[in-house]
């Protein structure tokens, strides 16, 4: 008998941290919730990292899902710029880890791929994308709404036989 | 009357995070311990960060230090390279940050300054600086020894009024 899985997709930014919450059973996916962590810009960077963990890990206390997605980011910015997301991609890691969930990483192609059905598209294609496969779905920001394209990516994904060997092994 | 501030000094990497403790009484420098934390470059990133926030967070338990500092990483490499470093770094910068430690961060060159004099140098001349600094360090890695480096740095940097006054704002 399948079971019901819940994932969260977590799309990571040191200024705001989407995550968005999916529950999957066989091929039905369902909106469970979704929202946006942010850190105080004028704080210091560590204080930003702490704020960041203490978000992420009340949505993983009050959500309790069972696995985490989280996107492999686009390393095409300036240098600055990528390791401000390092950082906050490397917290972003860290929580769900550190609560004992397996967290996947899917390119951006692949998210896109599992939500639109081709690996390239923008971000309103996603979203809109999002709405048809999940009716029910609120995000009130672009990173949420990434976030839950991430869970949906990794409901896809998870079911593979590739990913079932992985988590063997 | 002065008092014994114990500092980490952390040097981050996702192969390797070196960590330096040193105790600071006014002028005086004296040795603690280094050492570093490595993490399996063969399991998944968010196992490898979770190697990395076990490790470091062992070391504050058992060392127990007052404050820290952070290399401010400097992002010459490739993009690939510098998001590895950041999500490394933002563990490093989280484990003490949630201990309440106050983390501050130093250029490569205030450093070098603060260890060699001025501000530029290689290794090989920061490790002999820490030797003549602190002639009980020991340190078998070069990332211990820059760790302790940058703790050196802090321990000159804390006592400047713009450190000071940066604490009370």
């Amino acid at each position: 008998m399948a079971e019901t899985i819940r994932i969260i997709g977590i799309d990571p930014g040191l200024r705001r941290t989407g995550w968005g919450i999916v529950e999957s059973l066989g091929n039905s996916l369902r909106f469970v919730a979704s929202g946006s962590v942010c850190s105080d810009d004028k704080a210091t960077l560590a204080s930003r990292l702490c704020q960041l963990h203490e978000g992420l890990s009340q949505v993983l206390h009050q959500a309790m899902p069972h696995e985490a997605a989280v996107e492999q980011t686009f390393v095409n910015k300036d240098a600055t710029a990528t390791l401000k997301l390092g950082q906050a991609r490397g917290v972003a890691m860290l929580v769900p880890a550190l609560a004992g969930l397996p967290v996947a990483e899917y390119a951006p192609n692949a998210v896109k791929k599992a939500v639109i059905g081709v690996g390239h598209g923008d971000k309103k294609q996603i979203h809109m994308m999002v709405k048809v496969l999940m009716p029910k779905a609120v995000f009130d920001t672009h990173d949420a709404a990434d976030a839950l394209a991430i869970a949906i990516c990794h409901a896809h994904h998870r079911q593979s036989v590739a990913y079932r060997l992985k988590q063997i092994a």
